[in-house]
């Protein structure tokens, strides 16, 4: 809260007031509570852990959301708890309008939560859920822990090395931004949304605003960048040249990015009579924005016919890789179910045959399977579970499954001309923003850690 | 064929031609297959039996097209495969305009064939997709081998009661419609589309024509009837009379369709302002008809508001029991679910506790559990794969994703102005008529039955 803070006093806005009231809560309350447990020994049981990852989502939003509510635009509750939930989970969904207008500190405060969610993801995807056994993340259990094929020798140092991997790769995205030709305000903020793949940006339109190319291809590059396994930059970093394209996840998202951008811009070009590079360069900006789970647009591409709005749809389920600040269903998960497919298909005929079941030469027990079919099922449920609630409210069909969708999945827009990515989310009641931004956390727990909760024998035993 | 022909030669219509001239043509090719065939003694292997079940639906849906073809009302192939296809499969979409002036022969034929489909879908699930083990159906091969808990000595006595109890309950649903004041042809009609889940009406307005609560209520219990497991009503007929209730399926299955009767009927009341009576019978007959996947309509449900939209969407998806003329997911397999999701949740903070899977006091395999995960999966992929399809076509998105929901779960009505309960697909162009042909045979064969067709290894062993 302070960087805003500085920046507000330093450009003379009076906003600086609200981030020094938010911060001192802040510290008042977490300055208590660290005051009055410091002398108590950590020692996590699971069952704390499951409490602790949800409600710390929780809680920070909650103070995230203060500047919002103390700033000169004054935030109604339900709008800043929106927001910032928004923002920490990376999704980019918004009700600002006229961003063009809004004090530089909302701005920079909107971009420093996607940039500081962005990198506890990526904590909480290599540190956290792989424990917990979420989804089917167990089995990237080996990447932090002490295998023979290990990266890095302690938890903290892995954790000390991705963090580094990050700013300098939001420097760089920051530096090839100024070079393309946007002003540095700006970058800042456009560099940390899009290494976190949160997609918040400083204007109405996007980065349709810019209607630069060398600007699209960079965030292009570097939404790539953050939706790819960070573990994977380290092993590279320590030597390993071929690290990157030897996991077989990143192998299986950059082949199916390439694939749509190829056949998205080709029926760009012949239906919609684009020309082709610029047909290229606008299916990759966009598609990628929506696949890595940024929500970034250069256009409104819900105008472009009826298959594009079938084709992001679709997209919005997809998400990037594991280990990654990208959201949704993500790329591992399609691999295993490919697996699992072909399996069950060729039992079909041959009954007795022994398939030895191995993704990325481990071999998978039945409770990995079981974990990501279960994540997918839910997943899906999930998104008809809200979009049913969401049409209590009133909103249409396209509007509640897309919104539904884009949330549990962190990716941003939805579709239809209100919350479509030239709309925006300020016109909704508050109660489906509520709902909404529960969903955005669901998703980030990836479902089961928060929905355990549920469950009485969690709290019984 | 000559049912419908005798009764064009009754009420003396030239269309007795048609049907003479599909028979003679069925006739004649059926009649060289077997003359040519049957020296040769029948010893299916299971390849076979998958290649069986996939190329019977093709081709008799293509010999039940002709009269359609060689109608008065001439339909172009496309649509007599179409509608040959959606009746076979007991879908119900139709492209049939001006129901109200079709020659009778055609209505009969059209109902008759989804009378056929449907005692059809009752032997394969009951005596073929649990032995070709698809979609977690290996469950119940019991019910029809020889296990203990038998409720007939053979497959053939089985069939032949089964076939009894289906006779049987559809001359009990016309005696009761026509004593609730429908005329003798609709009756007839009606009953048959009824039992079979079909959803084939004579009108163009569907059961909203006759504004009869009795013949409502009536269909209402006939399609609950017909959504039940069959075997179920032989043990009953045997002096198990328990029989019912005590199937696990059934007993979710009603207190599903109960819960959602009720709480429809209340938010239409309250919301819509309609009689508390009035609003449970809209409620109760048009989800009853979507969730046991029938597809009559009483009234255009699309206009009650966004969330019936949502609501029926989702009931699109549903089904009824496995074992029933019902299609779509079905309960058992959501049963499934349920409980791997509630292990999958102890595991997560009791890793080490031993959890008994089980359903209907019957140990649940982990083959079981992975096929079920498979099939919701690839139910749920084919959507949005056939959604994109539509979309190139130039469908819009609830059109799209409606209409490929509908298909697959061989329900009836889509979303939207076009094909919703109001609609009708007789202007979608042919291509798409095509693709929902397909998916109406896809969701009929449980989906792998088809796809394992697809694979290299099938052929090359």
């Amino acid at each position: 809260m302070m960087v805003p803070m500085v920046l507000d006093l330093v450009i003379d806005r009076a906003d600086w007031q609200g981030f020094a009231a938010s911060a001192c809560i802040t510290l008042f309350i977490g300055g208590s509570l660290l005051l009055t447990c410091w002398r108590w020994p950590i020692e996590l049981s699971g069952r704390q852990a499951f409490i602790l990852t949800t409600f710390s989502w929780v809680s920070v939003a909650f103070f995230a959301s203060l500047p919002f509510h103390f700033s000169e635009l004054h935030f109604e509750e339900t709008d800043a708890f929106f927001e910032a939930m928004s923002a920490l989970t990376t999704t980019g969904s918004t009700i600002m309008t006229s961003l063009e207008t809004a004090p530089d500190g909302v701005l920079l405060w909107r971009s420093l939560l996607q940039w500081i969610g962005g990198i506890g993801i990526i904590g909480m995807g290599i540190a956290v859920l792989p424990f917990l056994r979420v989804g089917g993340m167990q089995l990237f259990r080996s990447e932090s822990s002490d295998r023979s094929d290990k990266v890095m020798p302690r938890v903290t140092d892995l954790a000390v090395a991705i963090a580094l991997v990050y700013v300098a790769l939001t420097l760089l995205c920051f530096s090839l931004l100024v070079l393309s030709g946007m002003g540095v305000f700006d970058a800042v903020n456009h560099a940390m949304t899009t290494l976190s793949t949160g997609g918040f940006s400083t204007h109405d339109t996007s980065i349709g605003f810019y209607a630069n190319p060398a600007i699209e291809w960079t965030l292009t590059a570097f939404m790539i960048a953050g939706a790819l396994p960070f573990v994977r930059y380290i092993s590279f970093l320590k030597g390993n040249r071929w690290a990157l394209w030897r996991d077989p996840q990143i192998r299986v998202f950059m082949i199916f990015l390439v694939g749509v951008w190829v056949g998205f811009a080709f029926w760009l070009s012949v239906m919609n009579n684009v020309e082709p590079l610029d047909a290229l360069r606008a299916a990759a900006f966009n598609t990628t924005s929506v696949i890595t789970t940024t929500g970034f647009a250069s256009a409104d591409y819900t105008a472009w016919g009826d298959l594009a709005v079938a084709v992001f749809f679709v997209l919005t389920l997809a998400g990037g890789c594991t280990g990654s600040t990208s959201g949704a269903i993500k790329t591992f998960r399609f691999q295993i179910m490919w697996i699992v497919l072909k399996i069950q298909l060729t039992k079909l005929y041959s009954p007795n045959r022994v398939v030895p079941v191995e993704y990325d030469q481990k071999p998978l027990g039945n409770d990995v399977l079981l974990s990501v079919m279960g994540f997918i099922f839910v997943y899906g449920m999930s998104i008809l579970f809200i979009a049913v609630l969401l049409g209590a409210f009133g909103l249409d069909l396209d509007t509640a499954v897309s919104g539904a969708a884009t949330a549990v999945g962190n990716v941003g827009p939805g579709l239809g001309s209100t919350i479509g990515p030239a709309g925006n989310f300020a016109s909704l009641p508050d109660a489906v923003k509520w709902i909404l931004a529960l969903g955005m956390m669901l998703g980030r727990l990836e479902f089961f850690t928060a929905l355990v909760l549920l469950t009485g024998g969690f709290w019984r035993d």
